[in-house]
Formats: C-alpha cells, sequence, structure tokens
C-alpha cells in the first residue's frame, strides 16, 4: 500500500511513516520542503504530483504559543491554511482510493482549548467537524476516517510549550510523556490488521491525562 | 445599559434586541449595512465607530448549504472571516465594560456537524474554542459569556434549509420549530436577573432535537 | 403554578424555592424529612401525597467525598437510590402537568469527574442520560426539561468540598464562587418568561471554571 | 500474558478472546456461568478464584430493551449490578498487574443514548466515569485503560434489537455492521504493540454512524 505522511521528517509524523514501513507501506514521508500547507499553491503543487494514495495522514505543526489577545490577522490568516484549509483542499483533491485509511493528527487541545494554543485549539477543531463530515462521505468507499488528538508527546513541539520536559512529566498521570513511536505503532497496527470499522472517531492518546469524561 | 446586537434586523438578532429593549437597554441592532463581518474593513470601521457596550451579541447568518465536495476556496476564505474572523477581531478590539455580557449566537451544527452546512459546523465551532477561551480571561472583569446553539428556530434562515417549516416541525420532538423571541427573553432574563455565573458554557437551544447525552 | 422542590431546606435548593416564590409559584421547598430519595419507600410516600406538580426540582446532596477504592458496595447502593433511581421513580410517577418544567440539579463533575466524588460522578451522569431521553419524551406534553450542572457555589457542601471557601475561590476564573440565589433566579426566569424550547440541554453553570470545549 | 474476557462465550467477548489468543495471551474467556456479574456473589466468587491478570476485559451484554416508562425497580436494580456494580468491584478487587490492559466494551449509547436502551445508557455511561477516574489512578502502574464504545455489530444482541440486520445495514454510512472480529483484532493490536499511551479515552467504534463532533 502506499502511504502518504504530511509532516513526515520529525516528530508523530515520521514514527508514523517509520511504523508504516514496517508494515511494508511504500510510504512517502513528506516534508515541509516537499508541502507547505500554510501555501495553498504548494498544497496543490503536491496534489497533482502525488495524485492518489491508500493511507493519508494529514499532520502538521502548530504555531508558536501566543495568548488569543496577541494573535494578529496575519496569525489567523497563515494558520487558518495551514492547519484547516490545506487540509480541506487535500481531503477533496487527493484521491484516496477504496479501502484505504486517512488519519488526522490533531491534538488533545480540540477537546480541552489551550490559552496558549488558542490558533490550533480552534482551527484544529474546525478541521474535525469537516473531517466526521467526510468520514460519513469516504464510508461508501470503504475509507477509514481517524482523528488522533496527541496529548504531551516527546516531540521538539513539546519541548518548545513546556520547557523541562523531565520536570513536566512528573505531573502526568503515567509519570512520562507519549512516545511519537506509540502513535506510529497504533496508526499501523490499524491498517496492518484492516480495522476498518473505526471511522469517524476522535481518539484522545493522551495517557490518562484529559479530564471530561467523553 | 448599552447592548450591540450583530445581525440585528431580522431572525434572532432582531429577537434579541427587542427583549433586550423591554429591559430598557439602549440596543444597537447593526444591520450587514452597519457591519458586514465577512468584510474586516467593515469590522474595523464598526469598532471604531461604536468603541464600547456593556452586551454583545455575536449573531450573523449563515452561508448557502453546499455539500463539502462543493465548498470552493473562495467559500473557505468568506466564511472564515463571516463566521469566525470578524468575530475575533471583535473580542480582541470592541471594549466590553466590566460586568457585562457577550452572547454568541451559534448553532447546533458545532456538536452535530450537518454535511450541508459543513462550512457552519467548521467555522463557529472553532469560533466556540475561542470563546472558551475567552471566557476565561474575561472572568477577572466580571464579563459573562454566553454560547447560545440554535436548532430549528422560526426563521427565514430555516424555511431556506428546510423548505415547508409545517411539515418538518412534525419531526421534532416538540412539534414545533422555537422562536426568535424565546432566545430574545432567554437573553434578557439572563442580563435583567444579573445572572453572572453562567459563562463559559454552550447552551444548545433546540426544544430536545439533539441525540448527544452532554 | 405549583412547583415542588426537592432538597429545598438549604443550599441551591432553597435559592430555587425563594426565586419561585418571587414569580409567585406556589412552592413545596421538600427537606429531606419530607423524601429522602436515598429511601424509595419514602419517594413513594411522597409521590401518593404530592401527586402532581407544574414544576419540578429534582435536586439532593452528595456523598462525603471518598476515593475509588474506599467505596463500599453500601456506599454503591445508598447513592445508586439517593442520586439516581430515586429521581427516575419521581420521573416516572410525578405527574408533571402539560406545558411544565422540570429542572434537575446535578454537577460539574458529570463531565469532569471528580476522583474524591466518584459517586456523584457515575450517578448523576447516569441520570443525565436518563434525563436526556426523558426530555424528548415529555415534549409531546411541552414539559421542557433543564439540567444545570453547577460548579463551584458558595453552600455549606463546597465549604466541605474544599475546606476555606476564600482561598479556594482565588484560583477561580471569576475570583469568587456563584451564589445559590444566580441559580435559583436563572430557574425562575426560565418559567417567568415562558422560556420552553430550552429543553433536553445540560447547562454547566460554573463561572467559566470548567476546561472541555462543549 | 494472561487474559480475561468476560462475556466470552459469544459475540465481541469471544471475538476479543479468539484475537488475544492469536497473540499468544493465556485467555480465559468467561461464560455466564463462570461469572454473572448481574450477581455479586458470583463476581466475588470469580475474584476469589481468579485474583489476577495482565488484561481484563470488561464486558457483558445488556438487556432486553424497554421504554423508560416501562422500566421497573427489579430492572434497574438487575442491571445496575450487572452493567455497573459487578465492573466497579472487580476494578476495585481483580488485580491487574503492572503494565497490564483493562478494556471495557460499552456501547454507542453512552454519547447518543437510545430511548428503547435507556438501562444500558444510564449505566454503561455511569461506568464511563468510574473508568476515566480509574484509568489515573492505574497510571501510576502502567496500566492503561481503554473504553471501546461499539455501534451496530454484527451479533445475536444486534439482530434481536434490529430485526433484519440486512435491511438495517443499508442505512449506515458503511453499508455494513461491523465484524466483532475487527474489534478483537483492534484490542489484540493495542496489546500486542505494547502501546501504551493510550488510556483514559473512550472510542466509538461505529462505522462513521455517529453524528456528534467529539
Amino acid at each position: 500500500m502506499k502511504a502518504i505522511v504530511l509532516g513526515g521528517s520529525s516528530g508523530i509524523g515520521r514514527a508514523i511513516a517509520e511504523s508504516l514501513r514496517t508494515i511494508d507501506c511504500d510510504v512517502i514521508a513528506a516534508s515541509r520542503k516537499d508541502i507547505d500547507t500554510s501555501n495553498l499553491a504548494s498544497v496543490k503543487r503536491f496534489i497533482k504530483k502525488h495524485k492518489e494514495t491508500d493511507i493519508l495522514v494529514l499532520n502538521t505543526g502548530g504555531p508558536v504559543p501566543k495568548q488569543f489577545s496577541q494573535v494578529t490577522e496575519k496569525d489567523w490568516q497563515k494558520y487558518h491554511n495551514q492547519l484547516f484549509l490545506g487540509f480541506c483542499i487535500l481531503l477533496q483533491k487527493l484521491k484516496v482510493r477504496n479501502g484505504g485509511y486517512i488519519f488526522a493528527i490533531t491534538s488533545g487541545v480540540i477537546r480541552e482549548p489551550n490559552p496558549r494554543l488558542v490558533i490550533s485549539s480552534a482551527y484544529r477543531l474546525a478541521f474535525t467537524a469537516v473531517f466526521k463530515l467526510a468520514s460519513k462521505d469516504l464510508s461508501s468507499k470503504n475509507i477509514s476516517c481517524v482523528n488522533i488528538a496527541p496529548g504531551p508527546i516527546n516531540t521538539d513541539r513539546m519541548r518548545e510549550l513546556v520547557g523541562d520536559l523531565d520536570e513536566f512529566a512528573k505531573s502526568l498521570p503515567m509519570r512520562r510523556v507519549g512516545e511519537p513511536r506509540e502513535i506510529g505503532d497504533f496508526v499501523a497496527a490499524i491498517v496492518k490488521n484492516r480495522i476498518k470499522y473505526l471511522s469517524g472517531v476522535t481518539i484522545n492518546f493522551d495517557g490518562a491525562n484529559s479530564n471530561f469524561v467523553l
């Protein structure tokens, strides 16, 4: 199977690419050079080049932390593209073959919005609504759509957000952050086992760290 | 108290304006001529002109129904402004006085996204995240933020969406759509009774029509 | 209109009873002597005595805080009656007249379960499911069902839970706990203004203190 | 690893037992003869006999469909044990070894309560709150707790609920019900891949059939 993993050069994206390779997927781990979802022209070039796939992983980094009062119009516009509109265009125009999978890697902030991550909280949540609706449409092609909302994971991004990761980890239920590989292996396991009926769902992946009941 | 009601010339907005007048608010019922939230320059002119208020009602109509596959980049951009970014700028720059209220009139589609209303489902939900975060910030000024998510209400919009309103009503638990006045009176009752601790909450207003548990 | 308020002798229940009296309801503020929902025989006697009402407020205190590991079978059984089954029997057998209202006073722990309040978190949430379903059934009689989930409110119960209320209040977004009167006035305002289309909804009443998006 | 699967003689439970065997777990597929969670004495005998495990799957059938108005006190009491209290006692007293897993198989009705399944909707949701809290406690032992909420799955139960399964399937997004094996393989894949950071989460498994956004 062919897989395209956006944001595939580091962090969670890279881990997913690596795990998919272990189950013999032919993986294109796209870096920002290959596709910059904040730039719609770049998104369209990417679609024209790659045309179709069996597995699509929608994944991208988030913005520098900012309080709501400091977010500029330019910030909104940029991340509207990066976290929402670029993904919508990919969903509309990059063909996923029948029986395929689409994974969206969003964030735990879609359920518990974070004041420093207001941009991500808003746009990743907006995309979650689109992705939920798309999951219904794509069901007729037996394409499964799974939204994974990571909590604290061991990435450069997390270090940027919390500073001392070891100190931060003590506050977590599992006394550690998650490993990107766990998400990668989770994604690969779903594909490998042909689990298709898992679709239209958002799965928090946070080591029991969130506080809402469901 | 001074109140600014956006989308105040018809439907739910007008009903809120009318109800607030009955409790002696000095109401500016802004029409699209006064402020068009899809046009950020118009939003900024409005802010410059009106400067501050005690009560702000963020309300605007939604787009023509469209399936996800048919939504164009231009549609996304326009309604990103109209349903999200214009409201964010108002939240950032229009001063709400201490002890005031902000009401956001969103839609039931923020919890149960609707395939024909994918644009509203996404951007109104994005704004819900911003509004939740803003409610925390604004608490220190004793400003209460209430998100009202209407279900089927007796407006021109609803007629446009469902066609025969009487026929549609038979499918609803209450055998009727809601009246705009009910939402108007609900808003006015909160203000009149100085109910301040109701903040940071999304209230579905749908006559028991939604199906999620909470 | 006739109103029956359970747990009406103190705290939120008393405040609701008082607010309903200001709008000329004929209020029965039932104390635990009148009805003890942990005792189903007491519930049935109460139903036999009072038969019907226009407004029913389902309200009762919660158990002493306990960690999950310490909850005994007897605790579960008692509070299953008090927080769930007694209310179910009231919903089934106490007649609420056409056009009436039922308010359930639950708790913010139904969305964000609290480790010290595991019993309340579970059974109040269970009742929320029943109440949601009942709201649909009762819509045909124009009876509105509103679930109010209070956050930190100025009651003896809250003092028991947090100790120093003033110190605790500093941690809250509004720098204060809510007043029972705010909930009382909210309930009375809904009734007085004949707001009927608000039904089947859970309204967190917590001064922007909760962290989930919706 | 040792696994105990309740309700393991048919349907989803049996499928989980079978999938776990393929990854070399030593599986006890308990039938109702072995443990009847509606009978607390039976639960305690089972605990005494089996003492501890690495993997525990909390799974049981639901009651015959009934409208709320028809549910008797005896029904509530029985299913309070079967769907809630028996599981709580197992969580409290059956030792799960460090690094283990607990899966709760609940139902899609915990998010979208079903009028014919009011008992399940209530008690399975109550257990979801307990399980969420337990997931935090158990994190310190590196035990992962995953709540799987199946939608329409190809079981005897589903046939009992909907009658003609083929006809019903046409109304579903995927035009089919899910297969028990998909859930079994999903559970086994999590265990086999040592995915531990997936904990404290409820995963709807419904082929894009549910309508809430998250």
